[in-house]
């Protein structure tokens, strides 16, 4: 719950500016290789040390050739380096999961680190043919410009119709050392809850067994990356992955019980949380962030499915685009959701980024409001819908954003 | 199968002008009562005998009052009047069902029938209070305008934002009897697959026991309302009823095992897939019906699940308005529907209405392929896409619609 859970031990975790490059022992870099005509679409993010690495993958059955690489590279739980090209996905071709090989070898032949340690990602058009040429020729000076400073460039570089990099990271102290704990994400269209909706890269100099990582990564980003939705598209090639170095000389987290697991586990939250919304902020067309928090439901499932339904419906998107307090809307799209309730029991409040807020429905009776205020509220760039469900104590949050006429623009252009 | 079906009795049925009046002993009215500000909104539906009834409900868990009304009424499975109000959807109001009861009371004693044998509906905005008064100023001038030929008036009275009345009939012949049966529906946006996502009105001179009358219903519904989407959001008020009032004169239908079943039930088929597609055709802003053929699937709710994905993707809704053959959207969509198989082996055409056809992918791989022609079969009113899953006999189709900027400028404006 992003305004309203307080976490003990945030004063513990603070924010820094930076990205990948955050922690000890991270160097990255990105430039134009020719996938697309212009901008950057090439990254590289490289740990002088081998790491720890942890993924969570798309669940579309569609899946491009990269995941499927990239999966059979993490199955030691260590990598070193991942690779990512904008403009193509390298996927429903026919030589994709070879293409994805070579750019493997590629990469450890100019590193001087093994293909097995290398994973590879891959955003852009669907199903056109992937050449291995850009890779061939960007190689040299993509490793030669790798640097402590590159982060911003890697992040820049994995863009497709993003409008902005996103970069976040943070510092915390564990007894006897200072983690970073830093990222990159991009995506923008094909976003919707179901992981993986798009690239998110995190790295920590933090020192953690793999499996751990694993699981840690895997419950954070069910609450984080799988919590927003632009346009319920989910998409063939998305993935988030973590590498963590353990430059930051800490004893090695090894187990669940360790108090160090929980501080490092808030750190994460933070991180993916920040990289999911700035996905959600930037939905192609978007001019609003919405952020639908379920409160007091019977339990977290019943709260995530609320949550969830009420950001993706189109009608709600619309709705919030043309600033009018439909309230109906919202509790017709509550109603498809998932989750079994008593819908005349529900209290919805629409509030915006200063706090002005509003109750539009109570117990699942639309109440008469002030239009004005409404539509004011609705105004602000970062709007939030509260619904109480009076069921329990469980509460869930998700982030997406409104439907404009720019997200038809943007998707009926030619092969986006 | 839209196109590849062939009906061994088709010969048999044959479309016939009209709609909810084409069959003997119904009457209908639309008038304004002013629900809206200047159109007919207020539609009554009469059978001159009490009728045999039938009613597939929204799954939406949050339900307009009429709905629950109407379930009521419909226990004992008969019925003589069915009233619609359009302009609002009499859902999430304080006295929601108080008013559904009162309009059931008005009818009956206009009609001089009792009020159980009364069925009501509304639709239009969720959550705002609906008056009783415009059903008591316009009762006794709608039941004075009840007429044979008045049809398309209640067709007119129960649309919202759809641009045009849909109404469809047939006729065919028993041994003995000629039957016919015919329709109205409404519904443009708020339009999903899950029954139900619009108002459905079908009449028929039929005589047929209400049990089998209900399981024909629900089969067919299934295949042709519950297989459309316009925008994902599946409504709370919306019903297919139908009468059945035995007018026609042949032997009541009382099992499943008389033929006469078959073609009755190959004829609501044919009624309820026109008033389906009229629908998904007429979605809000949309500018190409798409239809979605999944051929040779391993059972009939894989094909469904695919079918229903490719029609439902924001992306490729978008892309189909854009005219750009986008593969990769395609097989996106397919990869995340339900259903289970192995996309390495799937083929998929474009066509337009024309019978043009062209193949975009092969054994789940994009080919080559001339984008002048594809370019040129995507500016068709009507696209089908057609897809190979080769996995075995079964078939689906389903109906949808491109999304464009009008959806969001109709959806947008204040309270629609």
């Amino acid at each position: 719950m992003e305004t309203l859970i307080k976490h003990k031990k945030e004063n513990q975790i603070k924010e820094i500016q930076g990205n990948v490059c955050a922690p000890a022992g991270f160097m990255a870099s990105g430039m134009h290789a020719g996938f697309k005509k212009k901008r950057k679409d090439l990254a590289l993010i490289y740990s002088k040390k081998l790491s720890s690495t942890a993924s969570v993958y798309t669940q579309n059955k569609v899946k491009g050739a990269p995941i499927l690489v990239t999966k059979a590279h993490s199955i030691n739980g260590r990598a070193q380096a991942i690779i990512c090209n904008s403009g193509n996905a390298n996927t429903c071709n026919a030589n994709g999961e070879e293409i994805a090989n070579e750019v493997c070898v590629l990469v450890g032949d100019a590193l001087k680190i093994k293909k097995e340690d290398v994973l590879v990602a891959s955003t852009g058009v669907i199903g056109q043919p992937l050449s291995i040429e850009p890779f061939k020729n960007g190689m040299s000076d993509l490793v030669e410009q790798l640097d402590e400073e590159g982060g911003s460039e890697a992040a820049q570089a994995i863009l497709t119709t993003d409008t902005d990099i996103k970069e976040y990271a943070v510092e915390f102290e564990l007894e006897n050392a200072t983690v970073r704990l830093g990222g990159i994400s991009k995506g923008s269209g094909m976003i919707h809850p179901n992981m993986a909706t798009m690239l998110g890269f995190i790295t920590t100099d933090l020192a953690i067994e793999p499996e751990l990582l694993q699981a840690t990564l895997k419950e954070v980003v069910n609450n984080t990356f799988n919590m927003i939705s632009v346009d319920g598209d989910t998409s063939t090639n998305d993935m988030v992955t973590i590498l963590a170095n353990g430059e930051a000389g800490n004893q090695q987290i090894q187990s669940e019980a360790e108090p160090d697991l929980q501080v490092f586990k808030e750190a994460l939250y933070l991180v993916c949380k920040e990289l999911a919304i700035a996905i959600a902020e930037d939905g192609e067309g978007a001019s609003t962030l919405i952020t639908c928090n379920v409160l007091e439901a019977a339990d977290e499932l019943q709260a995530k499915a609320v949550a969830k339904q009420v950001i993706s419906s189109s009608l709600v998107k619309t709705a919030v685009y043309g600033r009018d307090a439909n309230v109906g809307r919202l509790l017709c799209a509550i109603g498809y959701s998932d989750a079994d309730f008593n819908y005349h029991n529900l209290d919805i409040y629409l509030r915006s980024e200063n706090y002005q807020s509003i109750c539009v429905c109570e117990e699942g009776s639309t109440v008469s409001f002030d239009e004005a205020k409404a539509f004011e509220i609705l105004g602000t760039d970062r709007l939030s819908i509260d619904i109480y469900l009076y069921e329990g104590k469980s509460q869930a949050t998700a982030w997406g954003c409104d439907l404009t006429y720019d997200y038809i623009k943007i998707n009926s252009a030619y092969r986006t």
